[in-house]
């Protein structure tokens, strides 16, 4: 018995049979004598379509309206599924953003969380309510609605644990749990029952797409134990907490892909000091992000920087590497959008040694190519060829000793 | 110049082409120079479509959280405007109900505005900005989400006019104006130019349906002048202000014919003292509202007892009444769904004798028998036949000199 807070996605709530189904699972936290907080994201593709409605209006519609329209989706399921409790006699009360007091910024269709007022909703638990608060929206300092972003529904339940130290917050969602890679890329794909807060953010940043990163980033601040677990079975699904917690752990925990990048190589370039500046300067002034950067060592007085942007800036960033490179007096540009980046995720690789030689003679051995490398205390990352990239993840799978038994 | 109070209701916000024909309407306002705040409905269906929703998870849905449901029908439209006018380079801005402050009380599904606190719409239209809010809705004072009831966008606008002092307010709808009685049953019909409050009271009450009943009594009490007119026209529409304001007018305003009543008639009742009470005692304390009551002049040592009540509630009504017959130990009970109840209207009615005879010579010229009788200052009711109830409008329209000239 403790203060559970329960997260459902879209597709929990994608109907009313649905939203029934999810009221008999809180139903029964609560009737085990729990205080239960429920977040609701907004019906599967609701969200999308009141975007759409809104582009036909204009091409880039004003956020702070868009923000109070897209907050009506929450609205409508945190309203159904109160009412959906109260009419199988619980006593339930929804809660719009403004009412729970979640305070953000004022960044509309981006905000963030600046603190959250708990006693309204702690008032209402103490008097065993049932509150169902509308995910993903929030108010700044002026009233205004404001919106947390995709996936934002995963913030606003961490923090609204957070704000209530709740024993656990639960993430319901379409799959059950957080698993050691793709599963539909490796079938041998195994669920993670434990994994640390820091490498749950390496696999999400890294392509792992059940948990909104800014979620996670918030649980290990407030160090809110997540439970990642599927709405529509019974079995338990991942949980996501501090390090300490968790005793045995393997070298790796997880496999992960991402196709979301581009590479670009600029060749010959004088090799001066503070070149790379110059070339990499041109790319952050235009907003674009570089991920990983390799410079190579000098040969016949040149280098050639190579980087990665992501797949979507393609076109800006070539356009100005481009400019800079003839600026600079380099021999030319190429870029390259098929490419995938594969990475091994694991806070073991901290006390175990050989995780990246390990990972380099896995790919040779298939003769794969590795085209950039980049790691850090808990990860390694290699930028290989996208065909390579299936092939890539089962043998690194197997390899590091991931496979599910048969 | 000055400030306009412009409500649109469902119909002209059906889609997003009509919400870019309203923007042009209020940008229209704004470029003269006016200071201009809109209120709108829900589009045309979408809280029919919510009802339904609610209906599929009870029988009778909660009512907090059905306002909470309903409420995102006008934040959606708010929305959507003040974003097309974003989009046409107006300075625009939506307010939900608890960002205009519109406080009520806390009877849900048909709340009352208990008071605005005008300071920040004030603010922002000082600073030019258009401003539209969402209609219907309000807030309570522990912050719950509150809506009018039917039509209660009409309310939400007269008493934002109200509290912003505003020189119109404007309520744009599917028709052109008011009526001198319903154009579908009587094409001779003619829009009224102008019409007083009371009288305007009188014809909603009776069977008009252009206006809420309750904004009109909100524009009475805080004098606000109302404007009906089309959303798809630039007509002129009937003006609804203080009587005083009005020089000319007609004997007759009016004519209106409901079909929303059904009569009762407790046959034989013992003449005894109180005996009325004790028969629509029970009806009343059942929730019936009764309309009309006529006892009959006592023969043989009793009466007969008939009243009209809503048809909706004809079942219960006559199920009471039949109880109630027995304990009084009266002969009969018969009951009549098939009436409908005629009115003339006019505040000229005071200062002019011979309305009623009139009313009821022309009725008898077309041989139509008057089951009841009702009336007011401003006001003759007649129940006839329902059958004969078109013929009745039609009649009284010439009798009376309202025809449109041909």
């Amino acid at each position: 018995m403790g203060v559970i807070v329960q997260k459902f996605g879209g597709t929990s709530v994608a109907d009313i049979e649905r939203i029934r189904n999810v009221a008999h699972r809180v139903a029964k936290a609560y009737d085990a004598g729990n205080d239960v907080v429920v977040i609701l994201s907004a019906m599967a593709g609701v969200t999308d379509k009141l975007i759409s409605m809104a582009s036909r209006i204009s091409e880039r519609p004003e956020k702070r309206e868009l923000d109070v329209l897209l907050a009506t989706g929450e609205q409508t399921t945190a309203a159904l599924l109160a009412m959906t409790l109260i009419s199988m006699k619980y006593p339930a009360r929804s809660l719009m953003g403004f009412q729970a007091e979640v305070r953000t910024d004022c960044a509309f269709g981006n905000a963030r969380i600046l603190d959250i007022n708990a006693e309204r909703i702690e008032a209402l638990i103490g008097r065993r309510n049932i509150v169902v608060i509308a995910g993903f929206q929030g108010h700044d300092r002026e009233g205004n609605i404001t919106t947390l972003g995709r996936g934002g529904s995963d913030t606003s339940a961490v923090a609204i644990a957070a704000a209530l130290k709740a024993d656990v917050c639960e993430i319901y969602t379409d799959v059950d749990g957080v698993y050691t890679t793709d599963p539909n890329i490796c079938g041998k794909a195994r669920k993670i029952s434990k994994i640390a807060y820091d490498e749950m953010l390496e696999m999400a940043s890294l392509g792992a797409k059940v948990l909104q990163i800014r979620s996670v980033e918030f649980a290990k601040k407030y160090n809110v134990p997540i439970h990642v677990r599927s709405s529509f079975s019974e079995e338990e699904g991942t949980m996501v907490w501090s390090e300490e917690c968790d005793m045995e752990r393997l070298m790796v925990s997880g496999i992960t892909c991402s196709k979301n990048d581009a590479r670009i190589l600029v060749k010959g370039v004088p090799d001066q000091p503070g070149i790379a500046a110059r070339v990499l300067g041109p790319i952050a002034e235009a907003g674009i992000v570089v991920d990983m950067i390799i410079q190579s060592a000098p040969k016949n007085g040149t280098n050639d920087i190579a980087f990665t942007v992501p797949r979507t800036e393609y076109d800006a960033a070539m356009e100005t590497a481009r400019r800079v490179a003839e600026e600079v007096g380099a021999e030319g540009v190429h870029g390259d959008q098929s490419i995938a980046k594969i990475s091994v995720v694991g806070i073991g690789m901290k006390s175990h040694s050989g995780v990246a030689a390990k990972m380099f003679s896995t790919l040779a051995a298939e003769n794969i190519n590795i085209r950039m490398i980049s790691t850090s205390e808990i990860h390694i990352s290699c930028v290989i060829m996208e065909k390579y990239a299936e092939l890539a993840v089962r043998a690194l799978h197997t390899a590091f000793g991931l496979d599910r038994e048969a």
